[in-house]
């Protein structure tokens, strides 16, 4: 190993491993200007060692014997870019075990066992670092952790997946139904062949959670998320959208809530409208973008490729860099995972679905008929829900019926419900009422 | 001092001073929760003792005496928010020399002295952090320092300055001339009695040159970079910037050129043209937003407010917590303060503006005459520029005269300014050609 090096093992040599090596090679000359030393890849584990991944591995030993690397003393941070829980799981607790540093970004594991992995760091005293995680390219843990500390952070908002984000941006362009985009988003790789843990939200909900923990102190699981993906969503939704000035993004949103001196959590993932005119609303295609409010600094925003070999690598060297430094200056533990320090990470109360207030976007499927508006316009105003717009498409989505678009004033969402309850019960209304959320803000 | 609290004095209690003593109040609870350990401001010290700042100073010695505060053994960083130049250095190297860590907002006394600062802080063994002084509130200059440490920066641009952009976005919707928009902000307070260093863009060149030493690793001071700055703009220009499709902002662009095998750094100020449908032209009123480019994460944008009590209150408490936290490790210089490992800091050639090559705004000041749109347009091919959209405007800057504007495809400078010397000397053309870069990208 070269004077003074630091060395990386990486085990999973797929897309983003394959980025990683791209960018230790290709950026060795400034890694080492900013750090005074060098970042040295010495080894490599992937269980496929035939697929050629048009990258030059020389000097780098390449081989499938992933516990040999975690045990290679040449290796002092470790790398776990293989995905998934189980086994990356088992990597990463034994190398932490073994005194290396970690460095994942693995959304899905640590939104699962991220508790268990950084308590074993902790007590080993070594760091895990995942910025790659959230966001892809884009330095927002950082930010975070330490860029926006000084705050109490109020609201962390945007758009985290960008399969959806892609999916979304073409129906709205090609008005085509989800299925055919998705189908299209497949065939050019921006879409995996099971596509469920983007289009579903569960992704989002991942990255949501760590967000939540670094920004609130609040710890939880993404699975006390409410998540719904963008799978419902129709061309006639885009159309009326379109026309209202507004557009579709899949949101994560979280936001602290201070009532009476009570601190509860907001987070949801969800299909979203947001004002044409925002920021958000800019960010197209496979891009990311994130919100952040706090108490001082006000609104923030962090834009960039939230996916891809390179921006992803970009992240992960980062990390890399970051440890290198610890390594040398022979510290671990500079800033907590979640940036509370450790114990300060707590259990708060969830804001439930129904106590949400907001403005609402509702689509009804119904007969074609001249009172259906009037009961439907009652049914909003017996729980006390306000219509801002009105939209009758003659488009017919079903036989015989035509969709009926409101955009309301600000409502409670538990009101909203029960209106939709009893509109969906009325025998003009042929199908279940798509609600979706409006948010204000950047 | 409470246990294990780190003590913080802040010399300069104005605007900003202030915001600091309200974040490290109000926010207390959440930085003890981060760092593991209270931040405590200890000591403060103004000239100006007797202006009631609206701020609880209780329990924070306040006095005139920035010396003894800078000697207090209770004081281990000292935040200097004086602003200017020789009293402030005199301040910092002070503060370095008592082995005190230093927290500043002074761009223009780092962009003139950095170097001298930073070296006696790397001698003595201290910090100097100064994320406040560019891009208010955004953690910038954090970002390109750590989160993108990985890339190769190939530019950095963006809207850097605060009040230029109000006046600018007041300009714009308004149509009214500069000069009324600039009084009506002094009367605001968005801009200052003395508004050179904004309105003539030196303070965003300030900024631009502590950016291109942690972008490129290269060393230039504030002066070497050409900065141009508003005033000149005129309602004509943005009625025809509004018509094709353009804003006006105020940017700051530093670029790294490879060509070669050498680089070159390209870093200039001026009022630049960028498609109306892009993020930064998004970005209104007293709002910054900085873009980079890094070759492995590709295009990153982070947006914030650039100034305000508040905002720089929250970048300057991000620095005394990292800070904080390297008191309590016993160690200092964890990151250059330019990113780049001492001694790596280079001069590079700076690309001369004639060697740019991209897409220009002209507006000519001529004689409305049957053949004056032939004399420029001749002039303009007799240099290879061509044309890419004309418009004359009917309204008359001069009497006589009428404004005709013109979009050029992409030329090189050095060839437009000579069409324009030609064009200038023109009988027709009666007052000097105002040429305006355009950007493209984000």
């Amino acid at each position: 190993m070269g004077k003074g090096a630091v060395g990386v093992g990486l085990i999973g040599l797929g897309t983003i491993g394959t980025g990683v090596v791209k960018v230790l090679r290709d950026n060795a000359g400034v890694i080492e200007q900013r750090l005074g030393f060098p970042l040295r890849l010495v080894r490599a584990a992937d269980l496929d060692l035939a697929t050629d991944r048009g990258v030059d591995l020389s000097g780098i030993r390449f081989d499938s014997d992933a516990e040999g690397l975690i045990a290679d003393p040449e290796v002092e941070i470790v790398v776990e870019l293989i995905g998934g829980y189980d086994v990356a799981r088992r990597f990463i607790l034994s190398a932490i075990d073994a005194g290396k540093h970690v460095v994942t970004a693995n959304k899905a594991l640590l939104a699962l066992y991220g508790g268990e992995i950084f308590e074993a760091a902790a007590a080993r005293g070594v760091d895990v670092a995942f910025e790659a995680s959230v966001g892809g390219g884009i330095p927002i843990l950082r930010s975070l952790r330490e860029g926006l500390a000084a705050n109490r952070i109020e609201s962390v908002h945007g758009i985290m997946n960008g399969t959806t984000n892609y999916v979304l941006t073409e129906m709205e362009k090609t008005g085509e139904p989800f299925e055919a985009v998705l189908k299209r988003a497949q065939d050019l790789g921006y879409a995996e062949t099971d596509p469920t843990f983007d289009v579903d939200g569960i992704d989002a909900a991942h990255k949501l959670a760590l967000l939540v923990g670094m920004a609130f102190g609040a710890s939880l699981t993404f699975k006390e998320i409410p998540t719904e993906g963008i799978r419902g969503l129709t061309p006639v939704d885009f159309e009326a959208a379109h026309e209202l000035g507004y557009r579709f993004k899949l949101l994560g949103i979280a936001k602290s809530r201070v009532e009476g001196g009570e601190e509860r959590i907001e987070a949801r993932v969800h299909p979203t409208l947001i004002s044409a005119d925002s920021l958000l609303a800019k960010v197209d295609g496979a891009m990311n973008a994130i919100a952040v409010y706090g108490n001082a600094v006000g609104p923030t925003l962090f834009y960039g490729a939230g996916a891809g070999e390179l921006p992803t690598a970009s992240a992960v060297v980062a990390d890399l860099i970051e440890i290198a430094r610890e390594i040398r200056r022979g510290k671990a533990g500079r800033v907590a995972p979640l940036s509370y320090a450790p114990g300060e990470l707590r259990r708060k109360p969830m804001v439930p679905l129904g106590d949400l207030h907001g403005r609402y976007f509702l689509n009804f499927t119904a007969v074609d008929e001249p009172n259906v508006l009037a009961h439907i316009a009652g049914a909003l105003g017996e729980h006390g829900i306000s219509i801002e717009s009105l939209l009758q498409k003659r488009r017919a989505e079903a036989r015989g019926s035509v969709p009926v678009i409101v955009l309301t004033h600000p409502a409670t969402e538990s009101h909203v419900r029960a209106a939709l309850q009893s509109i969906d019960a009325l025998e003009d209304v042929t199908a279940p009422t798509r609600l979706v959320r409006i948010e204000e803000g950047l």
